[in-house]
C-alpha cells in the first residue's frame, strides 16, 4: 500500500488520510505503524480489532469489532473515497462500514482466487466496492464476469511491484541478527525464508502441517529465517508447534523473527535462496525478484502464479524434495504477471478522476436490456474533482 | 421463513434450531418473536443488534454487533448448517460469522437485484454461501454467472409463496382496529396499504419522498392502513414525516399500525385494494395474491416484477395517478414468478441431502481448466446425513 | 452541564473538548446535540451507544458499547481530565474507559442516593473518580465516608442551579403547541408537567405504574404536558402504556412532547403548577423554582429533597390526592439545598488548579496509619497547569 | 474459585453454572478452562473478551466487550445469583452486566486494597454487589465503612486457603521441565519463582521495572522459574523485556513457563525457596504456605500482608538484597490471615440461605434515620430457597 499512499499524497487533486489496523498497531508485531509514521505519512486513526483467542469464533468477532470501529472512524473523517487492498478481515470490516455509510469504495487486488476464508471475503468486498483496481488481466476479467460494471474496473497491475522495482536490495546483518532469537544467519551464505500462516478453512489441521514443514527443514539443516504467523484463527496452533519444535529439537540452523519492517521483508524475499510456506507475497512480490518458492498447502490455492512457484502438499517428503529442487534451480527471471512497477501513480490518477457514486447494482440487468452503463446519468463526464479525501486502510499483509 | 422452518422441523433427518434477531425481538415492533414461539418453534437465541440512531453509521455498527452476537450463538449451538433468507443487515452479519467459523451456509433469495444497500449485502452473502436456493430462474442464472458452483445452486422458488398458497385470507376487524391509532378502517370497503422504508443509499432524501407520498394519499382521501417503517438508516426521518403530517393534517382516513403478525400482514396484503410503497413483499408476496401495487422509488429497483406492479418515482402526482390507475384496474391473476407454493419441502429435502463443505472457490478457475466440479472429491456421493442441526436465522422482512 | 462548559470555555487555563452521547445524539429525541452546537460549543465526538430493545440486557450492553466507544474517543483526544455528571449508564461507561486509560476523572453529583440502577452506577463512578464535585454537604460527607480522599472532594453545589439563577422564565407558546401532538395547552392557565421514567430495578412493573399515574390524571382532567420517557430498560413499556391510553381514552387534556431543548424544559419546570413523576430534575432543578412536585415511586427514593417535594407510591388515589394537595398549596419559596447558583465558575477554577494523578487508593488505609494524605508526594504543590484539555461528557439527564 | 465451585456443586439447595472468561479460554495461556472441565465441572459458556494490543485503550475496550458478552450469557442462563471473585476487568464486566440486568450479585474478596486499576475496579464491583464475602476482618470493616448493609457482609475468609489446606504439595518434575523453555530446573535444589505483571496505572514504566528485576536475578544466578505476565495493559512490554534479556544474556539459570494449571501453580508456590514479583497470590496463597516473598513495586501496595512478605521498590539492588535476605531466612510459619481453610462450604451455605434482592441503596441514609435495615421488608425471614442457579464467573487470577 505504501507506494499508493505516496502517489496519493503527491497528487495535487487528492488529500490523503490513513487508518492503521490489524497487526499494524500491535506491539506484539513490533508496531509496524511506527514505520508508516517514520515515512512521513499522517495516521488519522489506529484501530484495534483483534480479539485474543485466534479461534474461528474470535476471528469472526474481530470482523464485527472492525465494522464498529471503522464506522466510528469514517463518521469522524468523512472521506470521499475509502481505498482498500486485499482480502483480510480488517479490509472486509472497512468495506462493510463504508458500504452501509454510503461512502465510495475502491478496492485493489479484487478478482483473485485463493484458499482460506480470504477467498470469500475478497469477493464479498468486491460486491461492496464501487471501483476496482485488479492486479492481473485474469482478475479483471473475473470481476466483469461477477457482474461489476466495466466502467468501474480500472487500472490493472499490483502496486506491490512498484516497491520491488525501486528497492535497494542490500540486506543488512543487524536487521536479521540484531533482533529475534536463535541461530545467527550468515547472509553471505544461502538461507531459506519460511512463513507459514494458518489456512482458516482447515482450522485444527495446522499443527500437523507445521510439524511436517519443520520436519522437512530439519532434514535439510540449511540456515533458515522463520517469521511467526499472522493472527488468523489457528495461528496459536502454528506458534505452539514452532515453540515445541524449538524447545525439543534445539535446531542450530533456525532463527525466528517476530516482525520485520515491510521494506526489510522485501529485501529478505529478494535475497533468500528459497522462500518456503504460504504467504501471498511468495506468489506476488517474489515474482518480481524471481525468487524460487515452495508453496505449501492450500492457502494460496487458485492464485495465478508464475514459473518461480512450486506448489506442494503440506507433507514432509514433498516439501523436502521441492526445496532441494528449487535450491538447485536457483533464481528465476523477473516476472511482470502482477504489474510493471508503475501502477501506483495510475491508481492515484484514477482516484482523482473517478466519479464517486453510491448505489451499486448487478450489471447483468443492464446487459439484458442492451443498456451499456449501470450508472448512466449519475456517472457524467468524469471530470476531475478539485480535492477529495482518500483513506487507504493500511493493514497487515497476508 | 416460517414454512421452511415447518418443513425442516417435520423432516426426519433434520434438527431445527432457531435464532431470532432484528426487529423480531424488539418490543417497539411488538415482539414478533412471540408469534414464532406461539407457533411451537424452539427459539434458541434472541439476538439484539440494533444500535439506536438509524443513521448510516449506526446501521453499519449494527452489522458489526450482529457479527459478534451471531458468532457467540454459533459457538454455543454448533450448527451443521446455517440457513439465511434475504439481504438484510442481520443476514449479512450471520453470514460473515458463519463464514469465518467454517460453518456451511445456505442462502434463500440470492441472485436478486434491487436498490438500497441490500443490493450489495445480498451479493456479499452469496459470496459466503455454500449452497443457494434462488427464488427465480433469473436469480439462479445470475448466481452461476457470479461464479457459484452449479452443483450448489439448488431448489428454485421462493418459500414465501407457500404461505400464500395455504393462507386463510379472512381478515378480522380487531387485527386492524383493535390496535394502533387513527381512523377506524371499514374492511367491507376498499382500503389502501402503505409501507415505505428508507432507501439507505439515498439517506437524507426520505423526508421529501415520504411527504410526496403522504401528499398523494391526502389527495385521494381513501381509507388507508399505514405501517411504520423498519429500522434502516433514515427510518427516523420517515417516522418523523409521518408524525408531523398526522399532527398537522389530522387525516380522518389514516390508520397507523406499529407491527402486524406475519400472517395477518399477508391477509392485509391479500385484501387491500392497492399496496403503495416499497416493501419487497409488494414485489414478491403480492404477486401470488394478484394485488395491485404502486412501487414508489428506487428501493426495489431492478427486482423482477410481474404485471401487478406499477413503478413510479417518489413524486406526488405520479403516485396519485398510479394509485388511481391501479384502483380502476382492480385485482390481477395470481403469478407464479416467485414459486409454485411447494418450495419449503424441497428446500428441507435439499438440506438433508447436501454435503456440507468449507472451502469455497470462484468457479471460473475450474471452467478455465475444463474441470467440471469445484469441490470434486470433497463432495462425494452426497447421501443423506442421519441428523443434522440447521439454524434458520429468522429476521425481519424488508 | 452547560454552565460548567461555559465556565470551562471561558477559563484562560482550560481548553474545552466535548463528547455528546446518550439521547443527545438521537434523532428520536430531536438531536439535543444540535442545541449544544448552536450555543457555540465544539462537539469533538458524537457517540452512539444505545442498543434497541430497552430491556435490562440491552441496557447492560449499551454500557459495554459505551466503554468501547469512549475508549476510542479518549485515545484520539488525549484529554488531561474527563469531567462527568450524574449517574447514567453513559457516564458509567465513560468513567470506566477513563479509569482503565489512566485519565484523571472528575465527577459532579457524586455521593447522592436514589433508586434504580443509577444508585449503584453513581457510587461505582465515584470509585473510579479522582476528584469529586458533590452537590450537597450530605453528599460530600458520604463521599468521605466511602473512603475518598478529603483533598479530592472539592466545590460543593450543583451547577444546575446556575441555569435556574439566570434563566429568563418566559415560556413561549410555540415551544409547547408548535410541536408534539394532542391537546393545545393554554399557558395562561395552570398546567401539569408529567415525566415518568422506568425504575430499572422494578423492570416489568412499569405498565401498571404508568396506568395508575394516567388514571389519576384522567380523574383530574387538568391540562397536562407529558414528556416521553428516556431510554432506560422498561421505557418501551411506559411508552406503550401511554400510547394505549391515548388511543383508547382520547384525552382532551393531554399534550405529548418528544423532547424539549434543555432551557425550554427549565422554563416549563419553572412555570408548571405541579410537576408529577420521577425525574431527578423534580428534586434538583425544581427546588430553585419552588415548583410543587408529586414524586411518584422509587426512582428518586433516598435523594435529599426540600419541602416542595411530596413523595407518593405509584397508586392512582395517592397520586390524585397529592396533586390536588400541591395545586392548592401553590408555589414554594426557592431553595438553595443544591447550590447557590454560582457553582460552575468554582468548578472550572478547581479544574484549573487540581493536580491530575492516576493511582487511587481507599483512603482508610492512610487514616489507619495516621497518615494524612493518600497521594502524598505525587500531589506536589498543586500549582495551576498552563493549559489542559477537559472533556465534559455531555449526556442525557435523568 | 474451584473449592467454592465444588462446595456449590455439592450443596443440595444450589445448582451450579459456570462461565469461563479471561485467560481461562485462551490457547496462548494453554486453555486453563480444560482443567475446569477435566475436574468435572459444567462450563456453560466460554467468553472471549480480550482485545489484542495490551494498551490502556484495548484493556478498557475488553471491559466493554465483557459487559456485552456477559449480558448475552446471563440473558440465556437466567441465574438467580452471580458469584464473582476479585477485582479483574472480567469480574467488573460481569458485575456491571448483572447489575443492569437486576441479577443478585455476590462478591468474594471485596474491601481489599491494592495498586493498579484493580483497586478502583474492586470497589466499583462492591458498589454493584448485593452480598459480600470478604477475605479478612479489615476488608469486612472497610465494606461497612463504604456504606454496605451489615446484613449483606457475610462469611469472612478467602476460599483460596481451602486449596492450600488440602493440597498434596508434591511437585513433579515433568510439570516444570516437560514444558516451557530454557534451563532445566533441579527440583531437589532451591529455586526461585518469578511472576511480574504490569501495574496498569504505571503504564510505560514496565520495561525498566522488569529490566531491574531481571538484572537482580542475573546477579544471583539462582535457578529460576519465570511465568509470563497476564494480559493487562503493559504486558507486551514486560514480555518483550523478558525476550530481549533471554536472547541477549542467554541465562543458563532461567526457565520460562507459559501457563501452569492452578494446582500445579500452588505446588510451585508451596515449594519455591522464594517468590519474587507482584502476583496477588504471593500475598494471599503464599501466606498459607509460609513461602518467603519479595514483593516488587506498587501492584499490591496497600494489601494486608503477613510477615512472609518483604516489599521493595522495583530497583535492582533492593530486589537483590531482599531475595538474599529471604533465602537466608527460609520458610515462615503458616498464616491464617486470609482464612482457616474451611471457607468454601460456608460461602455455599450462605448462598443457599441468602435472600436475593435488587435495589441497593447506600446504607448511610438508614443509619442517619436510625433505621436498622436497608432492605427492610424485602429481605423477609431469609429462609432457604429450594434450588437456585449460581454462576461463578471463573476467570484468570491476578
Amino acid at each position: 500500500m505504501k507506494p499508493v499512499m505516496r502517489s496519493i499524497a503527491a497528487h495535487p487533486d487528492l488529500e490523503l488520510q490513513v487508518l492503521a489496523s490489524g497487526t499494524m498497531v500491535l506491539e506484539r508485531f513490533d508496531l509496524p505503524v511506527r514505520v508508516v509514521k517514520q515515512d512521513g505519512f499522517p495516521v488519522d486513526g489506529e484501530i484495534y480489532i483483534e480479539l485474543e483467542g485466534s479461534t474461528p469464533a474470535t476471528m469472526a468477532k474481530s470482523v464485527g469489532f472492525g465494522v464498529v470501529e471503522f464506522a466510528s472512524a469514517f463518521q469522524r473523517l468523512q472521506p470521499d473515497i475509502v481505498l482498500l487492498i486485499g482480502d483480510r478481515y480488517e479490509a472486509l470490516a472497512a468495506a462493510i462500514a463504508a458500504g452501509y455509510m454510503n461512502i465510495c469504495l475502491g478496492h485493489i487486488q479484487g478478482g483473485e482466487v485463493s484458499g482460506s476464508i480470504d477467498e470469500s471475503a475478497r469477493h464479498a468486498i468486491t460486491k461492496f466496492a464501487h471501483y476496482h483496481f485488479p492486479s492481473t488481466k485474469r482478475s479483471a476479467e473475473y470481476l466483469l464476469r461477477m457482474g461489476e460494471d466495466p466502467e468501474t474496473v480500472l487500472t490493472i497491475g499490483c502496486p506491490s511491484g512498484d516497491i520491488a522495482r525501486s528497492l535497494d536490495r542490500q540486506l543488512r546483518d543487524e536487521v536479521i541478527n540484531g533482533r529475534g532469537g536463535g541461530a545467527q544467519i550468515d547472509l553471505a551464505q544461502p538461507f531459506l525464508l519460511v512463513v507459514f500462516h494458518p489456512t482458516t478453512t482447515e482450522y485444527g489441521g495446522e499443527p500437523v502441517q507445521m510439524q511436517q514443514l519443520l520436519g522437512a527443514l530439519n532434514e535439510l539443516k540449511q540456515q533458515t529465517i522463520l517469521l511467526w504467523p499472522n493472527i488468523d484463527a489457528g495461528s496459536d496452533h502454528v506458534s505452539k508447534a514452532i515453540r515445541v519444535f524449538r524447545d525439543h529439537v534445539k535446531p542450530c540452523w533456525l532463527r525466528t523473527l517476530i516482525n520485520v519492517p515491510p521494506e526489510e521483508y522485501q529485501r529478505i524475499l529478494a535475497t533468500t535462496a528459497c522462500a518456503v510456506g504460504n504467504s501471498s507475497s511468495f506468489v506476488r512480490d517474489a515474482s518480481y525478484f524471481g525468487t524460487p518458492v515452495v508453496l505449501v498447502g492450500n492457502r494460496q490455492e487458485g492464485r495465478e502464479t508464475d514459473v518461480h512457484v512450486l506448489p506442494v502438499a503440506p507433507e514432509k517428503d514433498q516439501i523436502f524434495s521441492a526445496i532441494r529442487s528449487q535450491l538447485s534451480h536457483g533464481r528465476y527471471p523477473a516476472s511482470s504477471l502482477y504489474g510493471d512497477g508503475f501502477v501506483s501513480d495510475r491508481i492515484a490518477d484514477a482516484l482523482a478522476k473517478l466519479n464517486p457514486y453510491v448505489q451499486k447494482r448487478l450489471h447483468y440487468i443492464y446487459q439484458a436490456d442492451g443498456n451499456g452503463s449501470g450508472k448512466g446519468g449519475e456517472n457524467g463526464n468524469g471530470e476531475a474533482v478539485a480535492t477529495r479525501n482518500v483513506i487507504p486502510c493500511k493493514s497487515s499483509a497476508s
